[in-house]
């Protein structure tokens, strides 16, 4: 039986001064965490439960994929780091140190070399792949800034999937089945989430995706529709273009005007008195070794990563002030698409700026900008293409259903890592032919630790965290309204035996404390159900059970507890799984 | 269903030239394990599952005792380790790192600091004490000779509990139940071992004991004795003195004898021809301040730290030959107790030194030594003691039987620490007077990896691993002779199938390799029981079963198989546990 007099749960009543947030806050109130060093915790007995349990989610859903488990060491030689670049490349984010004969180590963010080594030197054959290998392990990364508690941590519990194919197939199937897992993981922990299409980098294809549980503290922000599962982030969300209806009429001709300082869209709009979408925005980009002007619209943000994906680009790069000037003859402000010499610097636009018939760009001069500029009449694009951040109110590309928008914690990635690592480090396997081809790799990640203060930031009220039944420390909170009458205590401590007997985790509040001060702790902590044990248990044979996410509150005779808690459990519980075994 | 030709399980043929015991040699060759750096180990599949089922044992034995499980986190603070002075004392084991902003860190080897700030800071009152809690946990020590695979790791796992008392009572009571409780751990993964009295130091009283796994390679020697529990360190072990008979007759008058170069007491026992129990050694120790000389029959050896805990010195070391000159005017080897000045040194004697009656000793001339000497007539002793090692043959201080010898290897270690951590970091709580007293503290490790090894170094034979049943990867190994015959592919997979419907952890060997190639690799990995699966399944309805342990072989009908099969588990397994829940 275990008494919360004896478990080390210190609630705090005050709010710590330096958590901004839900979940940090509630971690350390309902004394679960307590912060070591700045983005470091440690996890006191509640939050080892919900840890233990959402791992054992974990474990279940990644063996069911087919992924096997192993360990591999936090130390990782430099050696192993040199052979992929990363030892130079990774910053200041990777742990280093040395041991006593000063030899250099890592201590791993993550463990694609440590992975790769490995199986490059025990699988040599097509016929031991795939294979698909994954561990939970304490990560490091010294984060420049840690903070918001277990969301952005220098030490954490990760799970890391490494999956080896022969076949870009092969890396699909794994991909899907572990796209599949997460979407079973995360919805089995209780997270409203959503798997997030993102920028792959040089990799391209469909090859990444980021689970996003949808917080207002995220960090990301997320493009979605609600009809449809589209979603994607900001950099990544394609935006669909339907031309809109030309105009009737002439475009007057193009007009100078005197706009002195007016530099910004918002100050046009305001000196000119038009509608931001009437301003083509013109930017010129240094991609790789060219020189592009980007044209958007005055109302849109142009996306860099789209720019640098439709040259397939190593670097983009707004163009210094002296390049605009040489190009130009003006400064920022005031450069626009007319009259510019189409050898030196090519026109793109974004699809948008079709719409714009009758426009205002600026005049190539300092203090002037031009009116009424027809795109095609007085200046010619080489191409339009999707350049643009999508907004809100924007077609889904899917559904075309309005996009919205959400913040987002990630919580995990799917990648398709192809044959970066194991070209680097000469994992190769021999084919049917007997020829050496490379691995062809994916990653798979989920951040453990992080998924516990994700699902307190959307599980909580003003009161308290509101656990899911499933990754709940407990099931069930008893407490005697005051212990110190025997006969509550008596009838506590059989409910809670009798509980326990029926496969149900109880926590009974034994301290010899108010009733009030155990059930602001009871809500703190926030376990799904709230026994009260009063006088009436032994008088009437009743107690009363509250369940904490809708606060009803029923009174229930002794002899029909069991059922009806594990009634209430299900009624809440969102995986709809059996919760107990008999 | 876990087909081995998709399982990470690379069995090695060959004895990796580096491994020099037999749990490294098969946690290589079974596939279970992978060096990356020195004393650093990935833990691959099949280790993975041992892990976990030790774990389990650990964690429920652990609980049942009372403790609570947090987790701590691996980056400690230097600041922490400065209050307890151990940053300075720790040496080159302690792995130390900075972090981006120059703070320095220490990689935790234990964990007395944190554990201790996080008491002191949350719990101030006798009425939430004790507490007892403990994690499972990666832990970082910076040997300066990694070896023997799991043995001795600069990167392992290790179960470590502290537990928090008001009084010495208490922290006996919380000793206690951690004994027991490491008593049911390692007698539940299979391991034969003894508890040993170990030294306290500093600490003194009963307040250590090692967990000691008996195995050859151990680097610790125990004494122990048969009947009875007695079992303790070389170092430790006390030696029990009963007096042997006065000969007859008077000694000779001490004679001084020539013996040019005869240093040693093998020398001595050559030159003189005598026994070396009737040589007296003179070893001259510095005792703190104080120079001490002290007599230990020749057959016997000095136990420094008995030396050390009879003064309560906090150093002991041989006194320098410039000093043993100056005192008896002889180099090592000459020096004796005759002629000495008891004001310079005191002369103290191993008990055993008052059964010689008519000995050796050195002449304090180089070159010479006295024979004939009697204790008492031709030198004084100021005090007899207990002061050598125990040797095979003692009589065993419990039941007076013999002592024997074992060596070990320290799998888990139960210490009394009492308020050295709390004073330094000022953990105090408020007694029942409201008065301030610093919590009684102790510590309780397990070598949760090393556990594996010492499992594996007890139990093997020429051909592989003997699995215990509690802590096999999987209980059955089933292997079809051809694999390629669909019938005796599809007869593996059924039964397979039906043995884990009865919660019967199998291994399919579905790789196309010949059938002694299999059968290799099965007795290397060594799950408890073999199922070969024939011809004769599909024709005559039987397999054979083989028990790894005594290699008995029967032939079982396929409907008796899962009833077989339990009953086999449940002869081998030596916890008499229920095996299987149904």
């Amino acid at each position: 039986m275990l008494k919360q007099s004896q478990m080390l749960i210190p609630t705090l009543r005050e709010v710590p001064a330096d958590a901004e947030i839900a979940s940090h806050k509630l971690l350390l109130r309902a004394g679960m965490a307590r912060q070591l060093a700045s983005g470091i915790y440690t996890y006191l007995p509640l939050a080892i439960r919900t840890l233990h349990k959402i791992q054992a989610i974990v474990r279940e859903e990644m063996n069911r994929a087919g992924a096997q488990e192993l360990l591999m060491p936090a130390m990782q030689p430099a050696e192993l780091w040199h052979q992929t670049g990363r030892w130079d490349v990774y910053g200041p984010e990777l742990v280093r140190l040395q041991d006593r004969h000063e030899r250099p180590f890592a201590l791993g963010p993550t463990h694609e070399e440590v992975i790769t080594s490995l199986v490059r030197d025990e699988i040599n054959s097509y016929k031991k792949l795939p294979i698909n290998l994954y561990q939970i392990q304490t990560k490091f990364r010294d984060e420049v800034r840690p903070r918001f508690g277990l969301i952005r941590c220098r030490e954490f519990i990760m799970k890391d999937a490494y999956s080896f194919d022969t076949t870009q197939e092969g890396l699909d199937r794994n991909f899907q089945a572990m796209y599949d897992a997460y979407t079973r993981i995360f919805t089995r922990v209780g997270l409203n989430f959503r798997a997030v299409e993102a920028d792959a980098g040089a990799i391209g294809g469909k090859g990444t995706y980021e689970f996003m549980a949808l917080c207002e503290i995220g960090e990301d922000t997320i493009a979605y529709s609600e009809e449809g599962d589209f979603a994607a982030n900001l950099e990544k969300a394609e935006v669909v273009y339907t031309p809109s209806a030309k105009p009737e009429g002439e475009v007057p001709a193009a007009q100078k005007v005197h706009t002195p300082d007016v530099r910004t869209i918002e100050q046009l709009t305001q000196a000119l008195n038009v509608e931001a979408k009437k301003i083509i925005k013109s930017l010129i980009y240094r991609v790789d070794d060219q020189l592009v002007m980007v044209l958007v619209r005055g109302d849109h943000e142009l996306n860099e990563v789209k720019l640098k994906n439709l040259y397939d680009a190593t670097h983009v790069g707004m163009a210094s002030e002296a390049e605009l000037r040489e190009l130009t003859g003006a400064p920022a402000g005031f450069v626009g698409p007319v009259g510019l010499d189409a050898k030196k610097v090519e026109i793109i636009a974004d699809q948008f700026v079709q719409d714009v018939h009758d426009g205002i760009v600026g005049a190539n001069e300092t203090d002037y900008h031009l009116i009424h500029v027809a795109p095609g009449r007085d200046f010619a694009v080489s191409r339009f293409a999707d350049l643009r951040n999508i907004t809100e109110g924007d077609k889904c590309p899917r559904t075309g259903g309005a996009i919205k928008f959400a913040r987002g914690v990630e919580v995990g990635h799917v990648f398709k890592l192809g044959t970066k690592y194991s070209q680097a480090m000469g994992a190769t396997f021999l084919d049917e032919n007997g020829r050496s081809q490379p691995m062809i790799m994916g990653c798979y990640g989920i951040g453990v630790s992080r998924t516990i203060a994700a699902v307190i930031e959307q599980n909580n009220d003003d009161d308290g965290i509101i656990w899911p039944v499933a990754v709940a420390p407990f099931h069930v909170h008893v407490i005697p309204v005051n212990v110190k009458v025997e006969e509550q205590r008596q009838a506590s401590e059989q409910i809670t035996e009798q509980l326990q007997r029926a496969g149900i985790e109880v926590l009974f509040d034994d301290r010899p404390e108010r009733a009030g001060v155990k059930f602001k702790d009871a809500d703190l902590i926030g376990l799904p159900l709230r026994i009260t044990v009063s006088d009436k248990a032994a008088q009437e044979g009743t107690v009363e059970v509250r369940v904490r996410k809708n606060g009803e509150n029923h009174v229930v005779k002794l002899d029909e507890l069991v059922p009806t808690v594990k009634a209430l459990l299900a009624s809440i519980d969102h995986t709809g799984q059996e919760l107990f075994g008999e």
